[in-house]
């Protein structure tokens, strides 16, 4: 059986290029296809048009031993994917009367009228082997030229049908071609910029080949992606153990955590470990730390809750924040920080208690306190402190509230390795 | 100046080829293009590989007028786009005085180091049109061979810094470079879903034409585009103003508003035309709708604040919820969400309370209470009412929680609209 080194994904559908739908099925594709081992070289999307089609193919199998399409299965005259992969492969076409009966059931049993172009989805490319649709009419289908070393695998567009028939189909008609395994870990950093970073790490991203360590940069964090290729699961993970042991050794202080997913579940889940609670008071995040925290399922035996104080009517009210200090400070000040961490963690009752007050924009910034301040606060039983932050007026207020958070997130973090 | 009729997308990556995230810029292009009228022949995605980069720029040059790229101008050896380009198009690169006191003054502003590979993102290609980045660092480009009617738009592609810098930079630059004007309105409906508004409307979705119809559906909500072709501006407008007459007339109570971009915006409307504040009290939406409505700027004149009231404690001390409901009717429960309304409604003065409370899932439910189910409650000076919702308990927790969230804004909407 030949080997599957390197593929692309053709996707089908005048809805991608239209931009109505977002391609989340490249990604999936991508991400399962990189687990195999299996190099992902180009995503092409082209419309319901045969002629581009037939174009994207070409080159696709010209560069590539695999490729997937999704898209243009369906029963309408302008689903052309299978007749045109056919052709390409120089195979005619056959009622698949098995594929056929299968379709004729579905609609029997979702009480639907199958009308005559729904016969076009069972009809197959000679030579083709067909994987059954347990959820939707059009099945998949593998084509291979076992001459030229080229495989085309065709799925249906809607991600409720590509994602199952993938995992439980073509999965295991892959897992058959391929030679090694490869296996990625995530280390996630907080507090240190892209280019900061690889100028504290040297030439080893470019250096590092196998593991090779990818930065990604997203919304003030960096996420290192470690990927190592083996012969076998076990070997591939612990040559990214390895590679992790020496990015704690370089960049240790800025790592939160590996595999975490995010700042929020690292929070989570340390204070899962720890046992201490948690409260939080919002006023420029405005709810943005609270929806973060319960957006981790099963926290709340941690996260108590917590206000959001927009105004300073509620900060008093709700926080015990003093007149005189809003008087004196302001509400964006290190003052007013202090006691709305201290409020909320005493009225609450929680062992920790975070707070955030800033001015998020776009308006609303003056010459003293300009857009993209920010004052985040944490107190414990070790008494309060305060980071304030100074984020590029530029940045949009969705970037600003997003970073504030996440610094009192990193606050927290900083505060249960103490502990440890 | 030469038009430009058919573009392709082409976004550089390898972290779309390893499917670590999804390619939502070529979504967002294609429809920005598709509201110009210039049509998306192509999407490319294709790695950080210069050979692979130029092999895809010249078929894309190949067979449309432009191609926008994203993704491959930041600071490190493995971004190349800019250096791509130019030497498609024959030119030679020249460091930007102007982006760079740009760049150095970002650095500066916001307190990190410039290292020595941010000096890269000023390198500009002769002959190119640079759009300053306010919000990154590295600057959009447009490089157009005139005599052959090729133009190259390159974009950074954090979608951050790439969907503003669209907006304002290069959507002028090619509006000059259109023959006929696309407008559109957008028509936001709540509480229909689009099996039953395609069925209420009948054929209007397929008839529309000039202007045409399209619904786009999400999150519990649909969305009507309205869109209109014609010679200027406001007769395209007009048009859309016929049809968005007609559509009032055939769905009217369950349009929201037009053109107000989602439901927190139309909330924050409403509250500053009738001049009611507002206070909300969350439980399994933990922060969300306070997230949501401070999410738009301007709103702290009428949103007050409120309270996140995780566990059945909180919800005691904080909403003045009694033991006595929670014991008999559960925190999950019509009385309960009655009471968080009521109670944060008094404690912070507001005019409108509202309040939820359910099982968000994927864990928690049962056969009593299944996942999916949530209390919505509003109370005002004429009273208290609850919602009670049956969510599908295979929806996922991000859903069950933003659709939550927005019956109690389709509340606050409908009690407003009583008020006028």
């Amino acid at each position: 059986m030949s080997m599957i080194h390197t593929a692309e994904i053709l996707c089908v559908g005048t809805e991608l290029l239209l931009g109505d739908i977002v391609n989340t099925n490249a990604a999936f594709l991508s991400q399962q296809l990189a687990e195999l081992g299996i190099a992902v070289y180009r995503h092409t999307v082209v419309g319901d048009n045969p002629a581009r089609l037939e174009a994207a193919l070409c080159a696709a199998l010209r560069d590539a031993d695999l490729v997937i399409t999704s898209g243009g299965l369906g029963p309408t005259y302008d689903d052309l994917t299978k007749e045109t992969v056919a052709a390409h492969f120089g195979r005619s076409m056959y009622m698949d009367e098995h594929s056929l009966s299968r379709i004729e059931a579905y609609f029997h049993r979702t009480g639907r009228v199958m009308t005559d172009n729904n016969r076009k989805q069972a009809m197959m490319p000679v030579g083709a082997c067909v994987f059954d649709n347990d959820y939707g009419t059009a099945p998949a289908l593998a084509l291979c030229d076992e001459t030229k070393n080229k495989t085309a695998i065709m799925l249906p567009g809607p991600p409720s049908e590509l994602i199952p028939l993938f995992r439980d189909k073509v999965l295991p008609y892959l897992q058959e071609r391929r030679e090694t395994v490869i296996e990625s870990r995530n280390v996630y950093l907080f507090g240190i910029g892209e280019s900061a970073l690889e100028t504290r790490l040297g030439t080893l991203l470019q250096d590092a080949v196998n593991p090779s360590v990818a930065p990604y940069c997203k919304e003030g964090e960096v996420r290192l992606r470690v990927t190592a290729r083996a012969a076998d699961s076990q070997t591939a993970l612990s040559m990214c153990d390895g590679m992790i042991d020496r990015l704690m050794g370089e960049v240790g202080e800025y790592i939160y955590g590996v595999d975490v997913g995010d700042l929020e579940h690292a929070v989570i889940d340390s204070l899962h470990r720890t046992g201490l609670t948690l409260a939080c008071a919002e006023s420029c995040t405005g709810g943005l730390i609270a929806k973060r925290l319960t957006d981790v399922p099963g926290g709340s035996d941690v996260f108590l809750g917590g206000c959001v104080t927009y105004t300073n009517e509620i900060k008093k009210r709700l926080l015990g924040v003093r007149e005189d200090t809003l008087c004196r400070y302001s509400a964006v000040s290190e003052q007013t920080a202090r006691e709305m961490a201290e409020g909320v963690r005493a009225r609450l009752g929680a062992d920790v208690g975070v707070a955030t007050t800033g001015i998020a924009g776009p308006g609303g910034g003056t010459e003293q306190i300009p857009v993209g301040t920010v004052y985040v606060a944490i107190s414990t039983k070790d008494g309060t402190e305060v980071r304030h932050l100074s984020l590029s007026p530029n940045r949009s207020r969705t970037y600003i509230r997003h970073v504030a958070a996440s610094h009192a997130f990193d606050m927290i973090l900083q505060y249960e390795k103490k502990q440890k």
